[in-house]
């Protein structure tokens, strides 16, 4: 199980200092929607320089035009990148075109997505590497969970999962529990006074 | 109606050579998805200091986290952003909350959206500006187009629209004839070699 650390500042300095205190513990450096729009392409780079033997996902959440904007990100250094699950059929294929030409990777993300499990199943057929199960941020705001989507598709589907949602140490165990490939930590890290420490209790509740 | 210039390459200064030349023409200068998370929010300032008089719409297409996402838009110069119809009910009322706070508008975005007639009611209900008509690139790549989704929405409901989608000098008269707030060219000014005379040629359609 990998943990993938979502850095969603809009600063570059932010997001490699809090990279830099968790680094250690975290599998994958997430650059998140917001600070690809603010930064741009440059926190790709910065981060791919400082973090040579990390994988980098860049959150590009892509609606429209799949290839063409991984593209660009898998030239400057990401392994990782998201496309929207609610985009066309063609978006999403596209995005997979993109990572098979760099020999790289695609998360399908299915916030929002009605139909979860037909969405994961053909994401997968098509050559997606993970479906993303994901509670916005603004889906949090009022009380929602990504558990129970988890555990739904866990039981109807064998894909490989990366799960998001204002994961905290008090409700990791239960994510753990459904053995998803990647679980997502922002604010949990992101938001302590002592990224570094609470990035390896994390670390310690995956490898458990 | 007005004209709005959509720039969807991925360098600052090609999007500023596209709008010096056409610029004369168009009252919207969009900073396109692709070029946002390519440049930043470097491309809205520059954008934002060369042409003082024009209305700048940021395709922010947010999934989640509007208001955050809006909030630093607004904050550097953009006059519009868009969010995705298909996020959240909560994403797209914190976009709004964001622009009313600013004293800015909000275009949502109805691409993918199913129920397009329902979504456009709510979006503006919750005070939504516009609401965008628009077959995606990778959409127009088989043959879809928006005048039909226009043609619909118009006939069921009053919302002011902005419609994208491939326009080109051939197809924008049946569009105008739909009277949209809001007409979005994108490439057939920006890949024509005479940016200048054809977004003239747009103008002259849309007076008519």
């Amino acid at each position: 199980m990998k943990l993938q650390l979502a850095l969603d500042m809009l600063s570059t300095q932010q997001a490699l200092e809090v990279a830099e205190a968790a680094g250690d513990s975290v599998d994958i450096i997430e650059i998140g929607t917001p600070l690809i729009k603010h930064e741009g392409i440059n926190v790709l780079k910065e981060i791919r320089s400082k973090f040579p033997n990390h994988e980098i996902l860049v959150d590009l959440k892509s609606m429209d035009v799949g290839q063409y904007e991984a593209d660009f990100c898998f030239e400057n250094g990401a392994d990782i990148v998201s496309v929207l699950g609610v985009a066309d059929d063609a978006t999403i294929q596209g995005t997979i075109t993109s990572a098979k030409a760099h020999g790289k990777k695609v998360l399908v993300d299915l916030i929002n997505v009605e139909d979860k499990v037909e969405r994961a199943k053909s994401s997968l057929a098509w050559g997606a590497d993970y479906v993303g199960i994901h509670s916005g941020i603004d889906q949090q705001n009022r009380g929602e969970t990504p558990l129970n989507d988890l555990k739904n598709l866990s039981e109807k589907a064998s894909v490989p999962t990366a799960v998001a949602g204002g994961i905290s140490l008090n409700t990791v165990d239960s994510i753990v529990d459904c053995q998803p490939e990647i679980v997502v930590v922002g604010g949990a890290i992101t938001g302590a006074a002592n990224a570094a420490e609470v990035a390896e209790e994390f670390k310690a509740k995956l490898s458990a």
